[in-house]
C-alpha cells in the first residue's frame, strides 16, 4: 500500500469515531474527540513518538531530532468537524503529517505534529480555540463563552480531565520556527484547473454585511407598477450589481447568500428586504474599495427607486498573507506535480499561527468542490503527491 | 349632519364591534359578526325596513317597491373582515346601500341590501361564501372544509342556530335585475389621479405560479464567480425581468412576493430559490401572453446561467367584466364627480355575482391606498359623492 492510501485508510477510520451514529460528527472535546485523539496516540505510540496532551485538548506527537537542538517544526491541522461532516476536512492534514512524522528521513529539528481540538466553532459558536492556545489568544472572555447546554469553555476543559490554569503553557516557545498545514482545498479551483495541489499564498480577507431595503408594502393587484416602491425588486438590481462587480473583479469573490422579503406573501409586494453581503479578496484594499463600490451602487439604487437602504458592518477581516520564503520553498518541493498558486477563500489554522511565526499551507484538490459533507473525497494519488511534497519540503528546509 | 358624515360614523361604530378586543376583527358566523348584524338590522328597523338571515348567515334589509312587482335591485357588500382591520373594507358598501334605501325617493322595484356574512376567507382559508350562497355555489366540497378547530362549514352555520338545510332558499330568484357594490379601492390610483370615484370595468384575472431555481450551493469563500451556479442572482434576473415586463404592459401588474434562498446562510452560495409570481390582468389573453413571456425568459435564464427552473401553476382566474349597460348608467350617474374608470385589482363579492345578474362596481378613493389596516380610511366628502352617484344612478336605472 501507498502511504498516500494508508493515510485515506487512517483518515477513513478516524470518519468512524463519532458523537452521533451515522455520522461524522466530533465537537470540541467530546466523547468522540477522545476516542479519535486515542487511536491517533496509538498510531504515533507504535513508532515511539512522544505524545501530550496541552490544556486546551490539542495532541502533541513529537519526533525528535537528530541533533541536540531547540528548533521545532510545527506540522497541524484539526480533528474536530462540523455536524455530519467528511473524513477529510481537518483529519486530513494530521494524518499526512503522522505520515511524515514515520518517514521523514533523519533531520536536524524536532518534528511537531498537532492535532488541534477546536477549529470550526461548532460548539461554542467560535472557531480556533485549538490554535488561539498556541498564540495566547484564548481571552478571558472567550473562556467564559457558553454552549447550548450553558457550559463555558474553562467548564468544558475542566471537565474533560484538563486544568485551564495550565493554558500559558500550551503558548508556542521560541524554539519554534515555521508551521505547515495539509488541508483540502474545500473549492473546485483545483479540479477545474486540472491540478493535484495548491500553493496557498494568503487566507483572503472578508467583510460581511448586513443590508435591509425598505420600501412599501402593498396589494399586489391593486397597486400599478409606477406607485410602487418594492423593496425586493430594489434588493433584486443589488444581488445582481454585486455578482456584475465580482465578475469584473480579479479574485474577488462577493454572495448575498441570505435574502428574506418581508412580509413574503404572495400577493403583497414585499416592503422589506433585509439580506447578507460577503465579500472576500487576498488584498484588503481591494476588498475594501469593493465594499464602498456596493454601498455606492445602493445609494444609487435607493434614490432611483426611493427605497430606504441602510448597512450594518458585521465583520472586517483583514487578509493573512503566508510567510513568502516557507510558501516559496514549499512552492519548489511541489514544483514536479505542478501546483496551482491560489488563495484560500476559506478560514484555516494557518491564519491563526501566521502572525506569530513563518506559516505556509498546501491545498489537496476536493473532488466536486465538495466539503462539509459526508460524500467529501480526495484522491489518494494526490495524497500521495501531498506527502511527497512534504518530505521534499522537509529537506529543503533542512537545508536552508 | 351629511349623509357622508352619518356612514362614516356608522362604519366607525361597527368597527367597535370585535372579536378581538382593541382590534376590529370579526370572522365568518363569529360573535362579534352576530352583534354588528344586530346594529345592522336595528338600524334597517327603525326605518320599518324588512329583516331576514338567510342560511349562510347573510342578513337582507328589504324596501319595498312602490308599485306591486318582483323586480327587486341589490345592494350589496360584506360584514366580515380580516383580522385587525380597517372599518371601511365591505361595511363602507353596507351603509352606503342603507342610506340609499332610507333616501332614495319611491321607486319601481324592491331595493334589498345584503350584508355578506363572508368575504374575506379568513376562517375556513376560502372566500365569498356569503355571495356564494346566493349563486349556489356552496358545494358539498366547500361546505365540509373545517377552520383550525376542525368544525366545517355545515357544522358553523348550526352552531349559529341557522339551517344549512335551508341553504338552497338563499338563491337569487328571477327577479333580481341588477347588483350595485360600493367599495374603497384599496390601492393608490384613484388618489394619485386626484380623483374621489372609480367605476369598475372588470375584477381583473390573475395567475398564480410558483418557480423554483435550482443551481448548486457552495462555499461563498472558495468558489471563484465564474464556477458557480447560484441560485439567487439567477432568480434576481428573473425578479428585474418580471418588473420590466409588467412596466411596459399597459394594464399589467406582476409581483414576486415570496422568494426563499436555501440553504439560506450568509457565506453559502445559494444552491436553490423558490419563489411565487403573480400576474394581473383585465384581458385574460394579454394575462396568459404575458405568462408565457415571463417563462421564456425563465428559460433563457437557465440556459445562460446553467441553473435548473421547474414552475407550477397554482391558480388561472379569469377576468370578470361588469355589466357594460348598467357600468354605462353608474357612469352617467357619476358624471358630475369626474370618475376615473378602472378594473379592479382584488376580489370582490361582485366578482361571484356578475356571471349570474348584470352588476356592477363604485370605487371609493383610498387614502394612502392603505387597506386591510386599523388606519384605513375615507374622505365623508367621498362618500357623501358616492352616496349621490348612487342616488341618481338608482333613479336612471328607474327610467330606463
Amino acid at each position: 500500500m501507498q502511504v498516500g492510501e494508508r493515510i485515506v485508510a487512517r483518515c477513513r477510520e478516524l470518519a468512524g469515531i463519532t458523537d452521533v451514529e451515522g455520522e461524522t460528527t466530533r465537537t470540541f472535546l467530546s466523547p468522540a474527540m477522545r476516542r479519535a485523539n486515542d487511536q491517533l496516540a496509538a498510531w504515533a505510540t507504535e513508532k515511539s513518538f512522544t505524545t501530550r496532551y496541552d490544556a486546551a485538548g490539542n495532541l502533541h506527537i513529537l519526533r525528535n531530532a537528530d541533533i541536540v537542538t531547540q528548533k521545532t517544526f510545527l506540522l497541524a491541522s484539526h480533528l474536530d468537524t462540523v455536524p455530519n461532516a467528511g473524513a477529510y476536512d481537518g483529519p486530513l492534514g494530521i494524518l499526512l503529517g503522522l505520515a511524515l512524522l514515520e518517514e521523514a528521513p533523519p533531520l536536524p529539528f524536532h518534528l511537531e505534529l498537532i492535532a488541534f481540538s477546536e477549529e470550526e466553532g461548532v460548539r461554542f459558536g467560535f472557531p480556533f480555540i485549538g490554535s488561539k492556545a498556541l498564540t495566547g489568544e484564548l481571552t478571558e472572555e472567550l473562556l467564559t463563552r457558553t454552549d447550548t447546554h450553558g457550559i463555558n469553555v474553562r467548564e468544558a476543559i475542566t471537565a474533560y480531565g484538563l486544568n485551564p490554569g495550565e493554558l500559558p503553557e500550551a503558548i508556542l516557545h521560541p524554539g519554534h520556527f515555521g508551521y505547515l498545514e495539509f488541508h483540502i482545498e474545500q473549492g473546485p479551483v483545483l479540479e477545474h484547473e486540472d491540478r493535484a495541489l495548491g500553493i496557498v499564498t494568503a487566507i483572503i480577507g472578508q467583510s460581511r454585511l448586513q443590508l435591509t431595503f425598505t420600501g412599501k408594502a402593498n396589494h399586489a393587484g391593486t397597486t400599478p407598477m409606477h406607485l410602487r416602491h418594492d423593496a425586493l425588486t430594489a434588493a433584486s438590481e443589488f444581488v445582481l450589481a454585486t455578482e456584475t462587480l465580482a465578475r469584473n473583479t480579479p479574485g474577488l469573490v462577493a454572495t448575498v447568500g441570505r435574502l428574506t422579503p418581508y412580509p413574503g406573501a404572495g400577493n403583497v409586494i414585499p416592503g422589506e428586504v433585509a439580506l447578507s453581503l460577503d465579500v472576500r479578496h487576498a488584498d484588503d484594499s481591494v476588498r475594501h474599495a469593493s465594499v464602498e463600490a456596493l454601498l455606492a451602487t445602493a445609494n444609487s439604487i435607493s434614490v432611483t427607486r426611493r427605497v430606504r437602504i441602510t448597512h450594518t458592518f458585521k465583520l472586517d477581516q483583514p487578509a493573512v498573507p503566508m510567510d513568502t520564503s516557507l510558501t516559496g520553498l514549499l512552492a519548489e518541493a511541489a514544483a514536479p506535480t505542478r501546483p496551482l498558486t491560489l488563495a484560500s477563500g476559506a478560514g484555516h489554522d494557518a491564519m491563526v499561527l501566521a502572525p506569530h511565526l513563518p506559516a505556509t499551507m498546501l491545498f489537496l484538490r476536493t473532488p466536486g468542490g465538495l466539503s462539509h459533507h459526508p460524500d467529501e473525497t480526495v484522491l489518494p494519488s494526490d495524497v500521495q503527491l501531498a506527502f511527497e511534497t512534504g518530505l521534499r519540503f522537509l529537506e529543503r528546509i533542512a537545508n536552508v
